[in-house]
């Protein structure tokens, strides 16, 4: 089965909000063996929804639309699925009363411009919002199964987990072994030369998934042991690169390592800024293993909160020790970007300077991603 | 003028890879009075790219496309470029002669698959890239204009920079006048009841773009100053959630504020976990205002570096500091998401608690942004 994805919205077209619910819809679906094949962004116009579904129901099985369901008045996805599937809207005063109870709770009047969410289509099926007061719809059109969510993403995961998956999960008949090896510290190109031997005459279907800061290799077959084949191959080459399989994030796997093992982390971050411990916590249960950190990002910050000591800052400067994160502040022997890396457990410290040539945002995941990476490698004994 | 943009990469559809680019390019061609009318996402196929080049072409007078020009197997934009303008392909000996330098200089020996990057089509013209080894091309075909450019981010911002958008600038006759109102702590449908008045007979085309953490509001008009008018009604009132104009962030205006008082910050954070450190070091120049922090994870840290005794954690709990981030953790009493606040400048201590209903993810970003948007409150004496 094949899906497309079509998310509504000006701020979407226009930059203010970057589409973060598209990949977490595309990635829910694979789970579930349904490849996302097409994905359309269009205004809170109409006629362009409308035009999106038709082009999207020639691509796919089904059709996910999110976003222009809110009380405002350029929300007209509504609308657009009415005309698109052939539906008319009635109210529903029971959610009305509903919806305005829930105001109520939280010691708010209801605003006039929600009533409109109480409207529900004569055919197909409402799905609940039970995060939000924007509900969505689905129905089936000519074999195609087309439903419209919220573009709240909380509110749209809450309904995607607990209506859409499962009712596709039922439909899907998927026979496609996935597996995505996720990799990082290497470059796009020299990890498919490392592994073109093990590829050369493989059935498997390959692909290289370059990401923010690494790499993801996906082995794709309706043949589960040429994956599993090819999946040995890649470890044996590119080993020391992979931190994780499927969704895994390399916070998710140091923090696992961690917990196994035992061990406590503490940070103590510059340029970064904290990212690095907002990494960490982003893991649900990281307070098992996660003490906290400082940022020292001025020089008292550096000699109060680690002890670094002033001679040492007059001597080498902050950059021996931080990393200058940009744009200015780079010298021709400490160019912008220039970052060390230090770890102790107390056994074996080890250290290290890199340099990234990025923006100072990436130069800023870059180093985070780096420091992270670290930790497992030392974790598991490979550095 | 209008623009459609096409993303390109089996990636960007199984949600591998957020697609922050669009968003990006959306933002820049909108300050040059580019609107985007049109987005669109397909796989690494030669057939689909043509496609949607074809339908894309039918929206707008601009087509971008970024992605699929690595070295890799399954990048093939530059293949469908050329079928669509009919532009043939011949070797650049000199740039690959170069590019095997530029990996030389860095003490790599240019991978085997880099050389395609070598190509370059008989017709447009080669959009360089001073970051990376893959270029760009454009080209005008049946009056409509198109450009593929790689998908790293830096890669592209730079070439964007440097050659696209001075040749779109150039080409744009555009006499839009936009303003764009940032702001937070407001939820969009009490914001839009709020404007109700100042909106309704005004000529103003009005959007409302609610984000991550806050609504942007977009005014849009022909005539300058219907736009000024409807803007100062705006201010007038909804004016204390409003933080900035046009694409300056949360952590700009507040950093822009601390400089001009001459003012430093320093940050404890224990729930958002360096988060807003985070924000506030991507902001260049921050190490003048800002000094740096501690995350307080631990029942520990919370003693040793912020001072908290343990009595308080004992009588309170850690939550009446730091609150739960979730999803496990919560009481009746102090439900998951319940987070503290406290801002200190020495004259006069304000704090504030606020649950926030989110998922752990969102629950972060809104304490940071209620945290950075308290230091705004007080530097302009709104707290």
């Amino acid at each position: 089965m094949k899906s497309a994805l079509i998310t509504i919205g000006d701020e979407l077209l226009g930059g203010y909000t970057i589409d973060s619910n598209a990949a977490w819809i595309g990635r829910k679906l694979m789970d579930i063996g349904i490849r996302t094949v097409w994905k359309l962004t269009v205004p809170d116009q109409k006629d362009d929804i409308v035009n999106a579904m038709s082009l999207a129901a020639e691509k796919a099985d089904v059709v996910i639309c999110t976003g222009g369901l809110g009380p405002t008045r350029d929300d007209i996805t509504r609308d657009a699925y009415c005309e698109f599937t052939g539906a008319e809207l009635e109210m529903d005063k029971q959610y009305l009363d509903e919806l305005s109870a829930r105001f109520e709770r939280r010691g708010v009047t209801m605003p006039e411009s929600n009533r409109s969410q109480g409207l529900v289509p004569d055919r197909g099926s409402v799905i609940p919002n039970p995060k939000g007061s924007a509900r969505g719809m689905f129905c089936s059109v000519d074999g195609r199964w087309i439903c419209i969510l919220p573009g709240v993403p909380a509110e749209m995961k809450g309904m995607m987990e607990e209506s859409v998956l499962p009712e596709l999960g039922d439909m899907s008949t998927s026979d496609l072994f996935v597996t995505n090896i996720r990799t990082t510290g290497v470059m796009e190109s020299k990890l498919h030369d490392l592994l073109d031997d093990a590829m050369n005459g493989s059935p498997v279907s390959i692909a290289f998934l370059p990401g923010f800061s690494g790499v993801d290799i996906r082995l794709t077959s309706e043949d589960e042991s040429v994956v599993a084949e090819l999946s040995r191959g890649v470890y044996k080459l590119a080993g020391k690169y992979i931190y994780a399989e499927d969704w895994v994030t390399l916070e998710e796997s140091v923090g696992e390592c961690l917990r196994e093992k035992g061990v406590t982390l503490a940070v103590a971050e510059s340029c970064t800024g904290g990212l690095l411990g907002d990494r960490i916590t982003n893991v649900a249960g990281s307070s098992d293993y996660f003490l906290g950190g400082v940022v020292c990002y001025s020089d008292e910050a550096k000699i109060n909160l680690v002890g670094v000591k002033r001679e040492t800052l007059d001597s080498f400067g902050a950059v021996s020790e931080a990393g200058v994160a940009g744009p200015d502040g780079g010298t021709e022997e400490k160019p912008v970007g220039l970052t060390c890396f230090g770890l102790d457990d107390g056994a074996n410290p080890f250290s290290r300077s890199v340099t990234f040539y990025r923006d100072r945002r990436f130069n800023k995941e870059l180093s985070a991603q780096t420091a992270l990476n670290s930790v497992r490698l030392r974790i598991t004994g490979q550095i």
